[in-house]
Parts: C-alpha cells; sequence; structure tokens
C-alpha cells in the first residue's frame, strides 16, 4: 500500500511557485515558514467527509475547490490575507485519474488566493479531506463575532439560498438539463470565498463571520460573542433568479432558504453608520455584492420582519422552518 | 445531530490555561496567534484513522496520546518547540464516555508538552483524528533531513522494535496477562515523543527525522536529502528485554524487529565527530537514550553489519525482510 502512496507525491510535490516566507515546503518532518514581524496569524481547519458534506461520485475537482474554499472563507471573515495550508487526504484507494483532477482544481484555487501547500498527511481509509489554513491579520485591527455594537448596520455579501437549492437537486440524483439548476449545483460546490472583501473589511466592520451552518445559525454567534440582538428585513435578503426559479417564484419560501441554506461561504458582517460610506468603494474594488439586511439592537435576539411587518417563522430543526400562525 | 455535536464543545473548551501568544483561542471563525519576532515556525499535519491505523474498540486515550504523539514526534525531529495545534475529529457518533477519555488524554499531553489547543473542526464520519502541530526553532538553526555529513555518527533514541511486537498482539487479539506482553502492546500506542532531546539537538546534529515508517524506511530519507549513505552495525541496535523475551531470544529477528518496526516516534540523527561530546549532557538533561548505531559514508546506500561482518538482509515488502542466503 506504502509504495502505491508514495505515487501521491507526484500531483502534489512543486506544483506551486514557492513563497518568499516558506524556508521548507514539503518533503521533511515538518515545514519551516516565517511569519512578518508586523502581523498576527490567523489559522482554522475545516473537514468534508463522504456522505456527511459531498455524495460517493462527486466530481473530484468540486471537492477540492469546496475543501479548501471552505477553509479560505474562514480567513476571509477574519480579514485574513492567506499564506500557507496543510492538506490531511485520507483515500479509499490511489486512483491516479481523481488524483489528478482533485489536484489540479486545488491548486488552482490556491494559487488564485496564493496560498502555498506546505505540509499534509496522505492515508488509507473512507474519503475525506482536512485542511489547515493559515493567513494573516495586522497586529492591531481584529475582525471577530464580538465587535457588533447597536445600531450598526448587518450586511451580507452575493446571493443566499442558492447553496441550498444546489445540494437538493445534486441530492435528487434527477438527470436535469435545465441551465438554473445547473447553475445551483455549481453554487453548492463551487462558491468563491470572498477573500478580497474579508480584507477590505478590516478597520471597517466591527464584526463578520461566514456563513457555513446558514444565515440564522451563524448570526447567532454575532449575536452571543457581542451580546447584541438583530432584526433582519427578510424583504432585503439578496436571492438570485435562479433560486427564485427553482422555487416557483414562492418569495417567502425563497427567503427561508436564505435564511437557512449553509456552506454558501458568504460573509456576514456587521458596520457603525460612520462607516457605511466606505462601502461602495469596497464592494466595488472586491468586486464583491454588498447588501443590508438589518440592524444591530439590544434585544439578545432575533427578530424577522418584512419591512416592518412582524414575521412569525421560527426555525424548527436544524434548517426548517416553522411558520407560526 | 448538530444539536448533539454541540455537546463536543464541553470536552475540548476552556480545558487549557491560555498562552500568552494566543490571542484568540477557540471558538470564532479562526484563532488569532503570534509567532516570536525570532523564531520561525514548524508545521506538520498527521492523520490517524481507524482500521488503518488503530483497530475499532481501541481504548480512546490511547488513540488520543497516540495522535498527538505523532505530531508532537514530527516537532521534535526538527527541535521544534511545541506551541499550538489544531484537532480535526470525525466521529460516526457522539458517545460522551468515549469523548471524556479522548480528551482528557489528549489535554493531558498537550499540557506536559505545552501546546494548546487554539482550532479545529468536528465532523460525523467514520472514525478519524487529523492533527496539525505548530512549534519554534530559532532563525538561524534548522534541524532537516538534509545535513548529514560523510563521518557523521548516527544516533537513534530509545529502544527500537517494540511498537512492531506491540501491534502484532494487539493484532492477534489473544488474551494475554504477561507483563512483558502488556508493556509491549502500551509501547505501541503511548510512546513518548522526543521534543526535549530534539530541541537540545539543535545545532548539534546535523540531521535528524523521526522513526514513523521503520528505521530503514525512514533513514532512507536522510540519504536521499543528504546526497550520502549509512553504514549499520545491527549488533548495536537498541533493543529492551521485552521484545528479545517476546522473540525468545531470536537476536536476528529482534534486530530487523528495529529495523523495521513503524510508529517508534523515536528520533534518528547524524552528528560530526566534533559534537560527539555534546550528547552525554543532552542525554542526562533530556533524560533520553542515545546509542550510536553508525556512520555516514558516500556509497549512497544503506549497508548492513554485524561489528563488521556483512549482512545480507534485504527489506521485501513494507516492512519484512528477506535473508539472502
Amino acid at each position: 500500500m506504502r509504495g502505491e502512496f508514495d505515487l501521491i507525491r507526484k500531483y502534489f510535490y512543486q506544483r506551486q511557485k514557492n513563497r518568499d516566507d516558506v524556508h521548507l515546503g514539503l518533503g521533511d518532518d515538518c515545514a519551516i515558514v516565517k511569519a512578518p514581524h508586523d502581523a498576527r496569524l490567523v489559522i482554522s481547519t475545516d473537514t468534508l467527509v463522504e456522505g456527511t458534506h459531498f455524495i460517493a461520485g462527486t466530481n473530484p475537482a468540486w471537492i477540492a475547490h469546496k475543501a479548501l474554499a471552505s477553509n479560505l472563507s474562514d480567513l476571509a471573515a477574519m480579514g485574513g490575507t492567506p499564506a500557507w495550508c496543510s492538506l490531511a487526504l485520507t483515500l479509499p484507494e490511489v486512483h491516479e485519474p481523481w488524483l489528478q483532477s482533485f489536484s489540479d482544481a486545488f491548486f488552482r484555487l490556491a494559487d488564485e488566493y496564493g496560498i502555498q501547500l506546505i505540509g499534509g498527511d496522505t492515508t488509507k481509509g473512507p474519503l475525506s479531506i482536512s485542511i489547515t489554513v493559515h493567513g494573516f491579520v495586522p497586529e492591531e485591527i481584529a475582525l471577530t463575532r464580538a465587535g457588533a455594537a447597536v445600531d450598526d448596520w448587518v450586511y451580507v455579501t452575493g446571493y443566499l439560498g442558492d447553496s441550498k437549492a444546489g445540494l437538493e437537486l445534486i441530492l435528487s440524483e434527477l438527470p436535469n438539463s435545465e441551465l438554473n439548476k445547473k447553475v445551483l449545483e455549481k453554487r453548492h460546490y463551487l462558491s468563491e470565498p470572498k477573500v478580497l472583501a474579508g480584507q477590505a473589511l478590516l478597520g471597517v466592520a466591527s464584526s463578520a463571520i461566514d456563513i457555513s451552518d446558514g444565515l440564522i445559525s451563524d448570526i447567532r454567534h454575532i449575536l452571543e460573542a457581542s451580546g447584541v440582538g438583530i432584526s433582519i428585513d427578510v424583504s432585503q435578503l439578496p436571492v438570485s433568479g435562479e433560486l427564485l426559479e427553482y422555487l416557483n417564484d414562492d418569495l417567502a419560501l425563497t427567503r427561508q432558504y436564505a435564511l437557512s441554506s449553509g456552506e454558501e461561504y458568504e460573509l456576514c458582517f456587521t458596520v457603525p453608520e460612520t462607516k457605511k460610506y466606505l462601502l461602495e468603494g469596497i464592494s466595488a474594488q472586491s468586486d464583491t455584492r454588498f447588501t443590508c439586511i438589518g440592524q444591530v439592537n439590544s434585544v439578545n435576539q432575533i427578530v424577522l420582519h418584512d419591512q416592518g411587518q412582524p414575521l412569525s417563522w421560527t426555525l424548527s430543526g436544524y434548517d426548517h422552518f416553522k411558520v407560526n400562525q
């Protein structure tokens, strides 16, 4: 088996230009790297497991993209500049076309964000991918879940809800040729982490989180860490035309998808009134759509409304809404 | 499922004293840490998978120890001072007694080496543990596989071969009450990473590696990275009384075990003649046994001999010896 696993090296070694701060990359017991004097390190780990995060037979390029993107999204939520990553890859067998496709997609995304693979481990077992990413943030400006203050405005990037719809289409395993369904499926696997936006929001946003479990679940972490409440105007939730079409223009359901869809890898962040004027420039510069969906208050809970009209939706279970009537 | 997985937090949160260089530990999208100005970072990742690295039903405390120890051993091989780690834990179910035992053992070893858990991910799936460790080394003194020079002496720490025997006893699943067999089983799971010795060897050893695949396999990496050869006097290989007893005092077989036993987490290192005199002090100070087993030469291969008498053992397969006669 080991001999076979040595084959894997060829798909991961010397695939990238060496960063100046990497003194020793792949191939020793440890990598040796050097962090900048004036920066702190931000570090995050995310694991994808077959059967839990993706179904058997999923395109290996999509798995690689999603595994690295979900980690880069964590860096984005802290405003981090990507630097280095490690890849722990567990495979049931060595299948070279799979490795070629996986590694090509992995390095395509890694190179796009300037992150270098510096280490990892390859083992035999049920398919899973665990990645640890490292990035830099300035010494004194942190972007965490803990800074939201009363009256700050609440924003999200991109469109919400597509990932959940995409997952449903994938799990249905129905052949579908409609363009909008293909778009949704791709959004589930191939979302772009909002790294540039996160970096530009350092010193501007008062708190941030990435949307991995669903907006409502994730925003709760900002509430808890910041000790505040948030009201969300569901009429402002940004949703794609593809999602609306998929849900037969059912506006209430579309908004519920936007509130609960996980693995979006969009950012949710809060901004004080005094810094709101900076957002237009940041949005343009990072080519990222920002939408204001609500405001921070002192109530210590999430209140949903529709242009001021109270709503009685409550989350029932992990990601299903119950409409109380 | 998610609610259940939230339970896991309680076994990992606030279990350790916060290091001064950890600005934000568990609980946000990333940890925020600060590396010392005058140090480089050494980073390594190791994964253990049920069915590959340990059998189902293994004591969770042993799994935790082994998972972290194998990573600390990689830091040791670079002379690193442990600092931070991330834990990606994939579990088929949330079983609280398992988590209690696993986390207790994890933090016992982590605290012993001053390494703080700063992040990770918990997912549902087949049992596996992937850990990424971070440590510090001085700016200008690296301990890698690449520095061995002709005439340097070759050393190993501890005793070799016990881990292989321990694994055999575990896999045989025979009930055994003999003390020496229990010792061997424990050596397979509960070896101590040679962190203090590795740190003390910085600036003294010319190259080092930890013994994870077996001495012969691992020493080959020193040969390749340093462009040298090594002769090993098998009569000098340090073996325990327990191993000799287990192998019925078969000296040749015992030495073959010492050459091929993996997951030992001992160090193999080379030292120039001019620095040999320092080893006695380092051995005493780090409470680690050092044994000289051979010498570096220019032949570019591994030559085994028995006090100067040539041997014709060759490795057949991953860890079995064939005796050519």
